[in-house]
């Protein structure tokens, strides 16, 4: 399982897409979350030989793209996203990216069962886009209490629920961004994970609550790994059981840009990821 | 299009389907409604030429047959159905109907997003099953506004919400059942159906309406063709302007059966239909 | 079922694609071909409000663009064009056009199986970018018997073969481009026309063959219309009778550039038209 | 990895299917494989819980039932056959199997291309029944060169294109019957089956070949494992690697049914696996 980074928790200067894998290197992190058009603007300035060069010296891929397309709104704001999309993809899979994933609110001011079927729709689409390019796509689960009534109807946030709508889905590339913050506000443990294969999960990330009752814990304000009371060393144990293989990144999202110099918070993450590798046996 | 009957508002006793058959091609119906396990057993008793030549004697056709499979509740009960409905639409295959509905509830005591989700798999899985037959498989949605709220949480009930569920499950065999009840208590137009393509409708039902606010039309309160409220003739005239060829059926639910004779409440039936299809300029 | 042209049969001096829209009102055609990048470059140029207005002003639509995808030789060559095809896609919608065509060859030097399923899964790949935007995709059956051996294994021209790989596609925007030309060199007749249904039909294409052995009739060596032995009247007829309203548009393959003027060219088309149209009772 | 048996190599002498059960429990198998409509008699002679009890008392799983759909030929067989697939899956999933699998012949007399496109869409239908039951469907490619011409047209033999074959079918739960009688035969290494994920091979049967060049190597003259030239250990620590964890079953093709005494070929096929198992690393 490959220590990832994504921007979340790094403070508002990481730099430019060299400086974050350089920085990601030299934390030991062997992977980075980044964007499309982000990759193909590398690209762009760079050139693929150079750019593949990089990432291949500094021991860093880019371990998933986020899903650029507007999928919660109207029709064509969705269908104006889908060509960007499939430059995204093209990107991603020219770096050797094989991961594209968004998130789900677990609520919505939409009806909830039209909501579904539009949406059931438009994620199979993307599905479609990105499956060509040798790219699977993630749905992320949103666990958090506050969040399930933020919106006016409830929708979709548990283990279960997701699997079944990736089954309405319908495509072979789409499977669970699984985030121990959702595992954890869903209540699900270990036994949960090992329920599942390894090849339903494309990508995890890893973060951790601050002690409060669990329908109290919001969304923005995690801790590093290891900083919390979520059990990350059998979250961690239970995934290395069921054989998944990918990236583990943490996605430290807070009420504001944590104001620590980003050098300090990278130690900090290094420092996170160790602790819980270490107390899960993996290293 | 064909004047069809379902066995709903003859009575309590319309009989065998062959008696069915002879009342309904009595009284100037070309089809008729029937369940597929029905025609199984007809077949095995009369044998399928003897069938086939009862029909086209009669100069009727089996319209639709019912969805025998469960896909409302469990996961259990729905799989345990599946074989039945091969055997359904190789029987209803055999005798040359083309088409298979289901009626979709306005309202679930189920989560509405899971319920989404779960029911637009399953749906696929039917839709699956009846293609190689080559049968249509239609989704009535059903208007009235007490079914709305009768279970815990909204679900689907209008045109738009149907058909964008119909893309949803994303199998080209699937369309619409399409009831003049349910067009009227959705309170759409001429200018709904024109904007559909005859392709889209796998059945018409037409049913009357009583005199009382649309809020307070009840699903199993209706009257004869013309006896009622609805623009049966618009809506006929529409369905005939895009192409629709297939079968319009009453199906006359009432709180319990009409205790009228069969014979009279067929002759009705008949009557029904010469006025409105008269109304409509279509006879 | 609206008259069209493609550049094919004009000349080498059609111009600009407003030139090419100009020249087909000027001739009383409703439809043209155009290029989808051709199209984006278009309404970059001049903004889609006045792309939009040109052609309402000029009473021509843009019926078809051509598949840029190359979907024949490599999965690198395939894959690369996809996000071609997606703005493609995208400049198409954004002018109302609602078709992409491509042809397949009769043969093929590939393993004959292997292709089929390479190929399959291609243009699924292009049905599922193209759906989103509205678009079919049409399929167009290639028949003239020189090219079936012109290279090592013998791959699909015929009607019922292409509706059964367009089965194998499964996608539900798949269809026919249906030109005279295969319908004859395949020695199809009216028969086999009234036997489809419109909505299998996404576009038409017209031409007519010299009078020559149908085993000689060369896929380069089309007449205009109404020139040869082909009966476009029949043709005509058969796809009113089923429905079809698509275009019709010509697609003159020669040898080398036709030497004519363009203006004579257009009205040679315009005359070839009106004479086939006349004979089927359409004008 | 699971040992298995099939029949054949049995001898003409094995019994019923709780012989065979309690036989391959007596000589150390684990899984055997059984027919559809054999599970459903057995099921309705003794009751679920009576089979399900049986089963786990000799600890042997029905690792597979074989496909009764014919597929190759008309439409009329292939469809009428679907029925009872149904039913086949039913009875398979009561009894916990979750696999069912048909072999491709590497030649036909139908067109190629055409033949392709057919089963692509028929082996699609017989997926999508087999995939609410939770049963995952595999493909054996077959390889002996004999058969590559022993009908008149090329069809698929190969690992590559039978992959490529899945992807055109399309759906999730379609996957490889892995042969190491075709591995052979396609003269593949173990290399090849280091680049399959696991989740790729629904099933694998192990037989060996005599020693004579690979191109005279027939497929009905197959040797037990470990008594030929075939490379089992290296494929079973390959299959080891990926993390495949199913059932390896022998499949004993030969002539005419072997005449030794049922109990001998068990105890050859008992040692047959202990030899090469222990080869490998495996016990």
């Amino acid at each position: 399982m490959l220590k990832g980074l994504t921007r979340a928790g790094l403070g508002g200067n990481v730099g430019s897409i060299e400086q974050f894998v350089t920085a990601a290197a030299a934390h030991g992190f062997a992977a980075i979350a980044a964007g499309g058009q982000e990759l193909e603007e590398w690209i762009t300035a760079k050139g693929i030989e150079a750019v593949r060069d990089f990432l291949q010296e500094n021991g860093v891929q880019i371990g998933t793209i986020g899903l650029s397309v507007q999928w919660r709104d109207t029709e064509e704001e969705f269908v104006s996203g889908l060509a960007r999309l499939a430059k995204d993809a093209e990107a991603a899979a020219a770096v050797g990216c094989t991961v594209c994933c968004t998130y789900v609110l677990p609520s919505t001011d939409q009806d909830a069962a039209h909501f579904t079927a539009l949406a059931t729709r438009r994620l199979r689409t993307c599905a479609q886009i990105l499956a060509p390019y040798g790219i699977q796509f993630g749905l992320e689960f949103v666990g958090p209490h506050h969040l399930r009534t933020k919106w006016k109807n409830p929708f979709i946030w548990g283990l279960r629920e997701t699997l079944d709508w990736i089954d309405a889905i319908g495509e072979s590339n789409v499977g669970l961004l699984f985030d121990s913050y959702h595992w954890y506000t869903n209540e699900l443990g270990v036994e949960d994970i090992l329920r599942l294969k390894a090849a339903q999960i494309v990508l995890v990330h890893i973060n951790d609550a601050p002690d409060v009752p669990i329908a109290d814990v919001l969304d923005n304000d995690r801790l590093f790994p290891g900083e919390g009371v979520i059990d990350l060393a059998g979250f961690l144990r239970a995934l290395k059981q069921i054989g998944y293989t990918g990236v583990v990144a943490q996605e430290i999202l807070t009420p504001k840009p944590l104001e620590q110099p980003t050098e300090e918070l990278l130690q900090r993450s290094r420092d996170a990821f160790r602790k819980v590798y270490t107390s899960a046996g993996l290293e």
